[in-house]
């Protein structure tokens, strides 16, 4: 059984987790939000990747939700005193992988290749791929002025109301190779609870992704990560609200129905089933908190029998 | 009382702490080579500059003659870990300034404003320049083949027999902003005990240089590295030998001697004084092992008394 994933940063990765451990990790594929990847001192950090890469690895700080385990901070320290910025929080760790990324694109292996070659270092078995070898960065046009996506997210902790997103170029740029391949041959395309609007919707913007989906919607199984009107964590309910959508599981299973057979919400959101079933979306309900690997992996079991991998 | 110096690593970082010591640090100029500078994992790195630029702001690991005292290497071992070579020690600390002056020669300042900005965050107030703004990398031409610096000096720890080395384009390279007016307007011109090959030997191989310490030979004043035929530390002595030179303090006064009025020498190389007077240059004798602070502050005392700036 094939099982693609499309993934955001942490709820995704916490998701995947649980499904490495009901799936075989060869078997699992996650194609990854690579719109938030940003220049830092020079150096290409890809946060999507990095966190999906950690938590696999075992090497996720929980606490955070970004970052490697333990890690120090001495050389941010450092450069917070030569009077560099220290917003985005980069531990000595975590740094290497940014190093060593940096390198090997700066010797012309695409950002595919790369993922790939970390995964093998780290002993993550499931195949990562960016959602694109090319840049399609996130925009972020705010009732203050158009923002790059980590002064948004991290430096401006997500104050800035949002009037718009744009994924640069999206429509342009191929996917990265073996994207289109994951989605056509996957018995399930599952859409991680990510944020749909800058952790999916940039993988959807990328050429030919979002047909080559609703070309297997009955195969399609998302999760809400909305639960009854708020988010786990990020600005997911305020961004929803802010571009109109409604802030909760019906407002995200209306922005993913053309191409989504099926939609696992929280079991506290039974009220909102039969306006999803309208859609034309089967409606599972589940515990859908992942506050333990126990739940993760519960979740991921229930996710697959919503696609019918299960009995 | 204006004081300019010739300097290479390490033990040029010590006399110029020891110098500090004696002169107003706002009045010393110390001219840097930059023929060891490489890329390093796509960051720039000027191991004599920092080296320098460590001890005198009190940072230096005295233990190693390189990196920042109590640095941690977490973000190395994990290169290591990822496939990246390790040979080249750099610590997450050190790597702070790599980073800082990688971004800020990538925003177009040359390396001597960055190096100005480095000194300027870490309290120096001597005027650190770089030989040149432009690159000027020291090739070493060995039995078995070219190799780049840090090859043979760190990765193969200075084992292949030297048979010449190439300061690369040098004769066509300007000097930095300031090195030719700092050379012309000292009242002292000191010359560190450096090694002449590899770190006095770029400086002086830059366009022009030379001469201008030719028109001042008389207020030049140098320090052997050599004493009784060895180095404190190095190669210098086996490459003194290697390339045909007198492995003696004799021999470096003779590579000196067109441009250089006076040199002191260590007492125990007494003997060597009059074959070195016969060069047309004023020998002193001093104790020149700098073994502790007070040693290197007893010692520029004597150079600058050789320079005639001391009674």
């Amino acid at each position: 059984m094939k099982v693609t994933a499309l993934a955001g940063g942490v709820g995704a990765a916490r998701f995947l987790s649980g499904l490495a451990a009901e799936v075989r990790a060869e078997d699992i594929t996650a194609i990854v939000n690579t719109g938030d990847d940003f220049r830092w001192m020079g150096l290409q950090i890809c946060p999507d990747l990095d966190i999906v890469l950690y938590t696999l690895a075992g090497q996720a700080n929980p606490a955070t939700g970004w970052g490697v385990l333990g890690d120090t901070f001495a050389c941010l320290d450092r450069l917070s005193l030569l009077g560099m910025p220290d917003w985005f929080r980069v531990g000595d760790r975590d740094l290497a992988t940014h190093i060593a990324r940096t390198v090997w694109l700066s010797q012309g292996e695409p950002l595919s290749a790369v993922t790939s070659r970390l995964c093998a270092r780290e002993g993550v078995a499931c195949t990562l791929l960016p959602m694109s070898d090319d840049a399609v960065p996130t925009l972020v046009h705010s009732a203050g002025g158009d923002l790059t996506f980590q002064d948004y997210f991290v430096r401006l902790q997500c104050q800035p109301v949002v009037k718009a997103f744009t994924y640069l170029r999206a429509a342009e740029t191929a996917p990265a190779p073996g994207v289109l391949e994951a989605i056509e041959g996957a018995d399930a395309v599952i859409v991680c609870p990510s944020n749909p609007l800058i952790s999916i919707g940039p993988i959807l913007a990328v050429a030919g992704v979002r047909e080559a989906l609703r070309a297997v919607r009955g195969r399609v199984v998302g999760i809400s990560p909305v639960i009854e009107g708020r988010a786990v964590k990020g600005p997911t309910v305020d961004l929803l609200r802010q571009l109109g959508h409604e802030p909760s599981a019906a407002g995200v299973a209306k922005l993913y129905s053309d191409f989504m057979g099926s939609i696992v919400i929280d079991e506290a959101d039974w009220s909102l089933a039969p306006r999803i079933v309208s859609l034309g979306m089967e409606t599972h309900l589940a515990p859908t908190l992942m506050d333990s690997a126990d739940a993760r992996r519960r979740l991921a079991a229930r996710v697959l029998a919503a696609a019918g991998c299960r009995t």
